[in-house]
């Protein structure tokens, strides 16, 4: 059957496609640097919508916010400042704030709308903007990395869009370089890795690459399911400064002082896990 | 925009849609229990549809058929007698015959049309249907349970559509008292159970309160990636005759002795960590 207009349909690659049915278009708009729309769903809550590709929605974000945020600042021994690139929505922020060890996290999106619209339509991924740990920068994140003190950051998460547009340089050797640099002792780097099966050749291995050819020590993709994502399947691709991507706070991971939705203990190893055809692409 | 005649589309529930860019549609036909369909996809090789839902791609059904085999045989001590109710595209059954120790695996699906299909259309998930120690039978998988000689069975694949139509009375209590009858000792049931974001209330949860009452001593949900089914993350939950549903045998997991391109022991394991939000709802 044909999925008309009364749906929100995102065709990716063009053979791919994954449709929301939408109430309405709440809002639409063109800023400099992208188009952002916003939808009201019929079974996904809000939709936020960039350059025609789903960022997020109420009803599934939560595995995503939680993977991008939990597993590696519970892999770093003691992350107290912490540094988003991207993350507008404010809801990995709302992650990190949740480790009372974490006594700065500053979020730095290009696009200042991304977050106000977050703050009308998703107010609950804003909960702890007002919290005196946060800080929320408006700037180009590859600038903000290439100036950072060096080794004054613990943990650099990189929340961005697709590795087209805006978002382009955030996957390259030259930034993971800034990002080494950055990084103090023990540093740890995630960044969002697209999807297992339909971009293990065009990203994720070319990521490890770069990682490598930046100089990080270990390099681990760690997967997620993520409804609203192409192919429903997620990655995040953590690297360390030096030494090995651990599990450095499993003890806090097992008794964990706040709530989540996805994560646990169990689910962070369990994300771990490498499928035998990830395994032998990383290996080859 | 719009997905228009040129991709197979499905919506579900009518809150969310996967589609796939089709080269052309090759086979269509109204069997005395279900319509079948087989397209050509762009990215995704071919699809069979079974009255309007995905039923498998070429690209990603290694999933789904590994995850229903190798969990549940590897989770057995000596698994000899296996017993496939469903899975007429003989996916699962190939799956199932890769472990040497397996000298049986009886295939009971009600629909011939699907394997005669899928021999032509999937002939590489047919490569061991010629195997000696394989029996496919076309037939009511309910009264094949019924009838089988008490304690016959090690496991139990209950490899089925959704539970609407013809696969409806699979995923009741008296068809579980059935299985547990055939299951001898350790026995093992493992079914499809579904979507863990769209499904925990309306399947899982019941499912393990159906199995509970058919006397199944130990109830466990493992999940995984699935991009062709709804919300692209699927489950299979398997149940116990008696004591816990262990990993028996994991040394023999660990040093696999055939290949996969999903399932290894990492992957057992991960697949049995379960998210916050259905511990809970399991739970409660």
């Amino acid at each position: 059957m044909t999925l008309d207009e009364n749906w929100f349909s995102e065709p990716h690659q063009d053979i791919i496609g994954f449709s929301l049915r939408i109430r309405e278009k709440l809002h639409e708009e063109q800023t400099p640097f992208q188009k952002i729309e916003i939808y009201d769903t019929v079974g996904f809550g809000k939709l936020m919508v960039i350059d025609g590709c789903v960022m997020l929605t109420d009803r599934d974000n939560f595995i995503y916010h939680e993977m991008m945020a939990h597993p590696v600042l519970f892999a770093h021994p003691a992350p107290k400042n912490v540094l988003i690139i991207g993350g507008g929505d404010c809801g990995t922020l709302r992650e990190v704030l949740k480790h009372d060890c974490v006594r700065l996290a500053t979020q730095v999106d290009i696009d200042e709308r991304v977050t106000r619209l977050a703050e009308q339509y998703f107010p609950q991924l804003c909960d702890s903007n007002d919290d005196p740990r946060a800080r929320l920068r408006f700037d180009d994140g590859i600038a903000h990395v290439k100036n950072a003190e060096p080794g004054s950051v613990d943990v650099i998460i990189v929340d961005s869009t697709d590795p087209v547009g805006p978002a382009e340089g955030l996957f390259s050797t030259a930034f993971y370089r800034d990002c080494l640099r950055a990084l103090g002792r023990d540093g740890l780097l995630v960044q969002q890795s697209e999807s297992p099966l339909l971009h293990a050749d065009p990203i994720i291995r070319p990521m490890h690459d770069s990682l490598r050819a930046a100089g990080f020590a270990d390099i681990r993709t760690i997967h997620f399911p993520q409804a609203s994502y192409p192919s429903g399947w997620w990655t995040a691709t953590i690297a360390a400064k030096d030494g090995r991507v651990g599990f450095h706070r499993e003890q806090a991971a097992e008794a964990l002082a706040f709530q989540t939705e996805y994560y646990n203990a169990a689910i962070h190893r369990a994300a771990g896990a490498t499928p035998e055809f990830l395994r032998r692409k990383l290996q080859g």
